[in-house]
């Protein structure tokens, strides 16, 4: 659905730890995000060795692409060779750049530790190529111009491998360099709304062919467990024009309009109206307080979490009927309800939910097939309010589904009440 | 650290949504993994778009490689060009394949659906390759082997994208293709330990060179936030030796011989010895209590989860004394401790963790800084053990660091216990 295909751009991650599989690579999406971002796309993306093996991949992708940007083997080690390698096939004399070799200086000189003669080497810069600094560690990045040398015309960055050092120097020394590049009229603006509850067909079939007809407008959906999310980039225009048609059609399904998780969107709910959050969970097993306090400010609005795992937690620390359970089970609509009613009173949190369930692989029964769970939302001066959900799934998709519902349920709820 | 590099093996993935960053690439960590139990390594692994780009990338891995393995593009749709792509660059023609066709249709008809005119392609195979069953959807892979076209000398697996189908096909039938192809030499067992506690220079330092010296030995290392795994291949004398070397020196920090993760193998523990198992957490606000959850059987143990995030919860959950938090302070050992042995008294459990600290990036001081937790482990007829860590990570990271010591701390704890 992106057309924009005026600047090839590939990638060749360099790292033998990718290709052993002791690292997973990374790099490829967040690159295909962030040029997203700025109305790009990856046309290739290769994984080599670290070491000679990126001579190949070098070549041939400065046959292809307009722009190829190299991540690695930018270190200090024999087997870091990302310099070399470039400026041999550019056909670049490496020199030592003044200004790096001053700052990599300081970074030792900050730590109090010796450089080591290895390091000497970071400092060097095919001729006429910038220097990209590194706040962030002793490498720093290469950018080669087009048209620099008489072998390629090809824009080539060399960038270093770790996230920490890679990211804030992307940001920091390539989106502009690419914008310029890519001309002003690539330079789009783009928008990621994230939905949930309902999929990636519902999109087609709902709105796919008026997103089409908006001009200046590209779209793509990206689909996880529980959450879709719809990216536009264009013109101011095209991008308002998008966001009316999805809201239009999905604004009740709508998490959030600046790439906030469904969880933070929950937090900034909470905090915004005042309230405070409590969790009770049995086959989530904790994951829904997890995925609460991963967000930064969570302690301000939760304050309790009870994991009854065993039904004598449910009792003891809830205070459900152990009848109930014996009657009902412990995955049914009257526990699930007597688990967030408990939450609600032990805790004094202004809203709870309860989920109880079964993730598998043992505990499925005919009535009550694995992948069962009942979620309930509990409200100081509220009704409760329960329903089911099923989700054949995989121990750990089953859990992420059923927590997502459960978030899911707990927005809507607090969108109802008054802020 | 491998030197296996008798056999040439490029993966090439396809899917546009891999290079929008809408997915994360796993494939090429999985392969990596999977290859390097096999005494095997990828030379390259390259991501193209759905469709025709295919064609180049193929083309010249066929010229490199001894064995190319494409994933994904074997659906139904217009998009979905990898079957045909290969018999044509190959020089191969397509027929249907009766076996493939009466699968497809059984799986319609099993799930009481029309089968689609589009499906039938999924039938297509280069003549004379194999058809490898797919029992989780509708994607037969297909293998053509090396020789069986003038073009090229190199072995090609085609098979699905989704996970949940090619894992299973990987496992039963590439890899005996693969043993046959790489020839009995090539063979290998394979030992993966799993370290916590100690890092990679610590190997590096103390057995890298034993290691080295193990006639027939492949080693590598691979390090996660808080675990160190110590991969070995070779013959079985080999591996029973490079096993000596390293438990010699680290059995300490050994947390399993058969890739069981830190939590799979406390539940295992306390399964064993007819234990259960109970958490209070603040910092770390359920990702113990999740990690364990995640085992299969984890039922069995862990019965209570208490996650007190807000100090009210530490005291109306667990007792602790409410001047200990306004003395000591929430992150403190007195209190880690007290929410330790509340969790015991309060579940009945026969054993407990507790963790209290400051996962920033607020609430820091200079006397605790953020990175600062204390973990506490209390036992049945036991002491209370208490110790601080420090992480000053991102918070993520930070409740990681955090859920593993704890969680090392509880395995060290059980192994001491009489089993």
């Amino acid at each position: 659905m992106l057309q924009s295909e005026a600047v090839k751009i590939e990638i060749i991650n360099t790292g033998t730890e990718l290709l052993l599989g002791n690292t997973l690579n990374t790099h490829g999406a967040w690159f295909g995000r962030e040029l997203f971002k700025l109305g790009l796309r990856i046309d290739r993306q290769t994984t080599v060795p670290d070491g000679d093996a990126i001579r190949d991949s070098l070549q041939e992708a400065l046959g292809r692409a307009d722009v190829v940007i190299v991540t690695g083997g930018l270190g200090p080690t024999s087997d870091d060779l990302t310099r070399e390698i470039t400026a041999e096939v550019l056909g670049l004399e490496l020199i030592t750049d003044e200004a790096a070799m001053r700052s990599l200086e300081g970074f030792f000189a900050l730590r109090d530790k010796p450089m080591a003669e290895a390091n000497r080497k970071q400092a060097l810069c095919p001729v006429g190529a910038d220097i990209l600094p590194n706040p962030n560690g002793t490498a720093p990045g290469v950018y080669v111009p087009p048209r620099l040398n008489g072998r390629s015309n090809c824009a080539v960055f060399l960038l270093p491998g770790p996230p920490r050092e890679l990211y804030p120097m992307f940001h920091a020394e390539i989106t502009p360099r690419l914008r310029a590049l890519a001309g002003v009229e690539l330079a789009h603006d783009a928008l990621v709304l994230k939905f949930t509850g309902i999929g990636e067909s519902d999109f087609h079939q709902g709105i796919d062919a008026q997103l089409a007809a908006v001009a200046g407008l590209e779209y793509g959906y990206c689909a996880h467990i529980g959450e879709l999310d719809l990216r536009l980039i264009g013109t101011e225009a095209a991008l308002a024009a998008g966001r009316k048609i999805a809201l239009d059609h999905f604004e009740q399904y709508l998490i959030s309009d600046d790439e906030s998780s469904l969880e933070k969107t929950v937090v900034r709910m909470l905090a915004e109206r005042g309230m405070t959050f409590s969790t009770a969970e049995s086959c989530t097993g904790g994951l829904i307080a997890n995925r609460i306090t991963n967000v930064p400010g969570s302690s301000e609005v939760f304050t309790h979490g009870f994991v009854t795992y065993a039904n004598e937690a449910k009792s003891g620390m809830l205070g459900v009927p152990v009848e109930d359970i014996l009657i009902h089970g412990a995955v049914s609509e009257v526990v699930a309800r007597a688990m967030a009613d408990g939450a609600l009173r032990v805790s004094g949190a202004s809203i709870a939910v309860a989920v109880t369930g079964i993730a598998g692989p043992g505990g499925g029964s005919e009535e009550k097939p694995v992948g069962t769970a009942w979620i309930a939302v509990a409200m100081q001066g509220g009704l409760t309010e329960s329903f089911s959900v099923y989700h054949p799934r995989n121990r750990k998709d089953f859990k992420l589904s059923v927590s997502q519902g459960a978030l899911e349920a707990v927005r809507r709820r607090l969108k109802a009440s008054a802020r």
